[in-house]
């Protein structure tokens, strides 16, 4: 088979594994370290295609679960696929719908040959495989698809965490056996949890499978920072170079930080948007909570020097009042700063990198971010 | 006083009163018959102005009631007056606020002095009068304010339309005493419902006090679009030539095309965005409801030939499906679709007259609409 999806490393930094590189897909390439927004049912919450791309965004998430049951595959299909449905013309990722299966479903069971669950929007009684993860992902069309993976509610026993992983490297196999689509690349998922040898083990096995890019899974389920960073320690190493690794559902741009350098090129995480909405804005100084009477007369933009459309166009005191007054641009405005800062901060790791200089780059920006 | 706000008549109809001019302000010009969205608490609900722009309009309304509520006047004019406060650079009109004080506002006490309301938001009790509806709009800077006028709940008893006509005659004098900034226009307000002889009493005694402009008010409160038609057959004959004509509250396809063969230049309306948040889209060929389960694989845009971002860009069947999944880009594009479908609206009627052609022009849309 073909690889549509590969990836190109430009530099490593000079004091850190952290390293700069290009994710080449059949729509288009992303300089890596990136981040990818969530657009859980096929759009940005209340952003447009132009809105995201202008926020700086090349390469999106789709969430497979909430396509497949609404409108499901097929009817993304007949609507032309999921790059004309939602009109993204660039990069596009899915993941296999396990991890809502698991969490936002109904009572769901699992056995070696799936996991059963209740729809969450009509009870419906449903099954998620390997083969038919990989499938529902094929009939969607994102350009990177993910191997169904077992992710065990966090904190559990090391024994679950083992036998989860255990069952993530048999998946990973059957999924590979039913990928089909010669323009899709599959990537597979390292589990583990903050095991060392766990997450050595499920590394090693997939890595022999020789996946197109290998995802790092349940660290944003219930972690300290603390373990997260022994896990990426122990397991980025042990993938390839010249694949890509993407750390699935992390985006507190402190953790970015920590997982560059160990070697992530790749984020995706609903903080930014889900944060805007609240009312939250990120910013090279930390949170900014656009609700606060502080901002009332505020003639500054959310954050000086930044060129996104929220803070080009308004001030604080404006975007306070949307907030306070429950309009939607409020949260518009807010999830395309947000966007827009995740983006300026991994341009600037990738400038750091490219000097040889993320080491001290990634010291004075956590210091600047606070706790 | 200076007069900031001119109109420029440029053509009559060749069968009918209907006209196009060009009304003039200090943000810039309106090509007229046109229609403006209403962006009650300083943003068009769902839409950044650069959309509303793309989508045609030129000229928008804000609520005065609410903006003096929230975040109030003086807020807004701290954060730089209503143009920079929503980033809107064109042209902008205030209502007088009187209109929610009666309808919105907890239980209102109407005397000669003025309106005595409860805040609908935070139960506050306050008093709007012909002088401080003038100063708040003063305050927030439009570029056309209204007169403060009494708009009495239709249907209603003759001598109560009659004593609302005299206390609108009697209020428009002391709003006009009242005002005071060179950079902005006052409109009256022609009241009378459905009386001949009382909309002409109102329109004769404000056309003496010789307002920048003139809108005719109570329309869309309760009338049938019979009388509404009969009002407008009586009283824009009335109104100078030389001033434009605004028709308060009116935004049915159907209703503007009917103003318009009287004479009227300019519309405004929630009609729009409303629908297009109920997911009920305007076309030419009448409404179009974007939930119907008729749409789900339907790859054609809203409306054939529309030049709309929603329209070149999102097929019914995604449009429905962000409606069904309850996202904010649903009433975001259906909103936009109906803005760009008004104003195109607006633009074959000008056209129409220019051609000296609105007669048939009229008859063949209203035909292709329906009902």
């Amino acid at each position: 088979m073909t690889r549509p999806v590969w990836f190109e490393p430009l530099a490593v930094d000079a004091g850190s594994p952290a390293r700069v590189g290009r994710l080449h897909t059949p729509h288009g390439s992303l300089e890596t370290p990136a981040f990818m927004p969530v657009g859980t049912q096929g759009t940005i919450k209340g952003l447009t295609p132009s809105m995201v791309h202008d926020a700086g965004a090349r390469m999106i998430l789709a969430n497979t679960y909430h396509l497949a049951l609404r409108p499901t595959a097929e009817v993304v299909q007949t609507l032309g696929g999921l790059h004309r449905f939602m009109n993204w013309d660039g990069p596009i990722l899915t993941d296999s719908g396990g991890f809502q299966a698991f969490s936002l479903a109904g009572t769901s069971k699992l056995t070696e040959h799936g996991v059963k669950f209740r729809s969450h929007i009509d009870g419906r009684l449903l099954e998620l495989t390997p083969e038919s993860a990989v499938t529902i992902q094929e009939t969607l069309g994102a350009d990177v698809i993910m191997c169904l993976d077992e992710c065990p509610a966090l904190p559990a026993e090391k024994p679950a965490i083992a036998s989860a992983v255990a069952r993530t490297i048999r998946w990973a196999q059957r999924c590979k056996d039913a990928h089909t689509r010669a323009d899709q690349s599959l990537f597979g998922i390292v589990q583990g949890a903050s095991h060392e040898d766990l997450r050595a083990e499920c590394a090693e096995a997939l890595v022999a499978m020789d996946f197109d890019g290998y995802a790092i899974g349940g660290v944003s389920v219930g972690e300290s920072r603390e373990d997260v960073r022994k896990a990426l320690e122990v397991t980025t190493p042990l993938l390839p170079a010249n694949k890509p690794r993407y750390l699935m559902g992390v985006g507190r741009p402190q953790d970015i930080i920590d997982a560059v350098a160990t070697g992530i090129d790749v984020f995706d995480c609903v903080l930014p948007t889900r944060n805007g909405r609240n009312a939250t804005c990120l910013t090279a100084k930390g949170q900014v909570r656009m609700r606060n009477a502080i901002h009332k007369t505020d003639t500054r933009p959310i954050e000086e020097g930044c060129d996104c459309l929220a803070c080009r166009s308004f001030s604080r005191g404006y975007i306070r009042h949307l907030f306070i007054a429950n309009e939607m641009l409020g949260p518009i405005l807010a999830s395309i700063h947000n966007l827009a800062y995740l983006h300026r901060l991994t341009r600037q790791i990738r400038e750091a990198i490219l000097d040889g200089r993320f080491v001290p780059f990634r010291a004075e920006t956590l210091e600047a971010l606070g706790p």
